[in-house]
């Protein structure tokens, strides 16, 4: 069988604005070896997209490029070689793959077949394509390399977002004492409600002062920042002895310093961090899956969705993400 | 018994360079406590000593300040509660204390019981001298956070210091493949005699091409660096996915950056990192001590020592320090 058919596919031919982004008929062809094709029930919307959009990714687009890491659906088709999964499985999508090449926003969406896993049957699609990318973050981020014991102070920097607030549900779970940041005083009582412990307005108030008080002097064992720029300096003030920074995004601006005298005195590990490192090793991939499958099974984690698009709606998708109001995860319905 | 007794201890009064070192005749209190008092042979000369008398060091002096690290000698009295040593012992000190409070620049020097250790009897008291400060750290760098194994690559800059040495004998004992840097390429053929299997000269070489081709593209596994500044790209650029750069000293006098996108890229780990992450953990200090100790025992580890000066040349020796003509480390005898 080499039949193809058509369907609507979110594409974009030059970098630029939330406008580029075009909804296109285009053919599709069936899934070949380990390829999974999904009917697309729900998108999950992520700031790499965004970023990528904008040529400011660690994948650059060729034109026309596809985008998106996240979708929910029901299984369509699949390549030959395909073991795990059959049609009518309700599926997911991991970010293990080439935004550019694979990118799902669309209808249909053909992935690897390692980048595919079922979600708990107690979600919804729109909760089931917001799990993955900002879950497995936390989990890398939280327990395999923070390795987060019960009573840890975790500082959590831009906590609105969807990565920010899996990591403090995530945090939560094993038992660590959470500070959230965020700049406006908006979103405090949110991020209270959401779990944080304590939440630092960064616009009003002193992080180090704060963080010192709450803390008895001794500051946080682990931050886990997407912004950089600057104000790393602050956050490194913040830590305690022996504490690690994880950046895992370029959203400011600014060059980030490494705060070398701090660094110095306090023995501090900063580091660079993306998904991909849990998504290109097998084993901590599958530890992570099945942790998180069973947290959500057991009501134990549970994404927070701001609010949900139309499908022809998807412009608006991305310059509501740009508008940085959200709180937890923006999803396109289909 | 509280007598007194008079000798000659280096002080300065003020932030300077070399010449503001003084050798001055004082009076010296009776260890008290956990202290021990040694009467010195060899005075080992440290960077951070420099550091400390320009202000520029991690402690700040206090008038009339002592400073120095690193002294061999034989035990001359002690206090009431040391248990580890007798007079007579051929010992020598490991810097775990204020460098201010008891710097140990003198014919006599006081220290606590923990900073002390017996050294192997085949090494001589210059040896002697020579080997925790820089060993130790090496130990921590290469051993404890950098965990090296057989065929990894580690990168050491300012190889001809003592540290840089010590790494590469220490790097060299766990089977890793070790590339030092020096800037000119006077010190090349040197540092191949030290045990280095590639030597990049920095001045005339691009140095991520040259980690290139000499690790086929992989890029190196640790990265052991007392420099900072914006050279810490260049070093970034250098390393393989998942490397590690240890920072541990800032002799560049540029603002070092965190080199982010790189970071993210490779999940680049960029840790602060002094001796005192060692001196202040019993555990990982007496696993130090022992490993070092027996591998000096053996012959496995060798002090490379450039020269030694006269106690009365104290001054001449910390301006021999700042020509960084040295290759190796800098004794006084006295």
């Amino acid at each position: 069988m080499n039949t193809t058919k058509r369907a609507k596919i979110v594409r974009f031919h030059e970098i630029g604005n939330a406008d580029v982004l075009k909804i296109e008929d285009i053919s599709i062809s069936n899934p070949t070896k380990d390829e999974v094709t999904i009917k697309v029930e729900a998108i999950g919307i992520n700031r790499a997209e965004v970023m990528f959009r904008e040529g400011k990714y660690l994948e650059t687009p060729v034109f026309p490029s596809r985008l998106g890491y996240e979708v929910s659906g029901v299984v369509e088709a699949i390549g030959p070689n395909v073991k795990l999964f059959k049609v009518g499985d309700k599926v997911s999508t991991i970010p293990a793959f080439s935004i550019g090449q694979y990118g799902v926003y669309g209808e249909i969406a053909t992935v690897p077949e390692h980048a595919v896993a079922k979600y708990p049957e107690n979600l919804t699609a729109e909760q089931g394509t917001s799990i993955w990318m900002s879950y497995l973050t936390a989990y890398g981020s939280i327990i395999k390399i923070g390795k987060t014991k019960q009573n840890d102070f975790v500082l959590i920097t831009a906590a609105s977002s969807s990565v920010g607030l899996s990591s403090i549900q995530v945090a939560k779970t094993e038992g660590a004492i959470v500070i959230a940041t965020t700049r406006g005083n908006d979103k405090k009582q949110f991020l209270l409600d959401s779990g944080a412990d304590y939440v630092i307005v960064t616009n009003d108030e002193n992080l180090e002062e704060r963080v010192n008080e709450i803390t008895n002097g001794k500051g946080v064992n682990l931050i886990f920042d997407p912004i950089g720029g600057s104000y790393i300096e602050t956050l490194a003030a913040a830590a305690a002895v022996g504490g690690t920074i994880i950046e895992y995004g370029a959203l400011s601006p600014e060059p980030t310093p490494f705060p070398l005298f701090t660094a110095l005195k306090k023995g501090l590990v900063i580091r660079g961090y993306t998904l991909f490192e849990i998504t290109t090793n097998p084993e901590t991939l599958a530890n992570g899956k099945d942790y998180l499958f069973n947290k959500f099974k057991e009501g134990a984690l549970k994404p927070i969705i701001d609010r949900t698009f139309s499908f022809n709606e998807i412009v608006d998708t991305h310059k509501y993400m740009e508008s940085n109001v959200q709180k937890g995860k923006i999803v396109v319905t289909v």
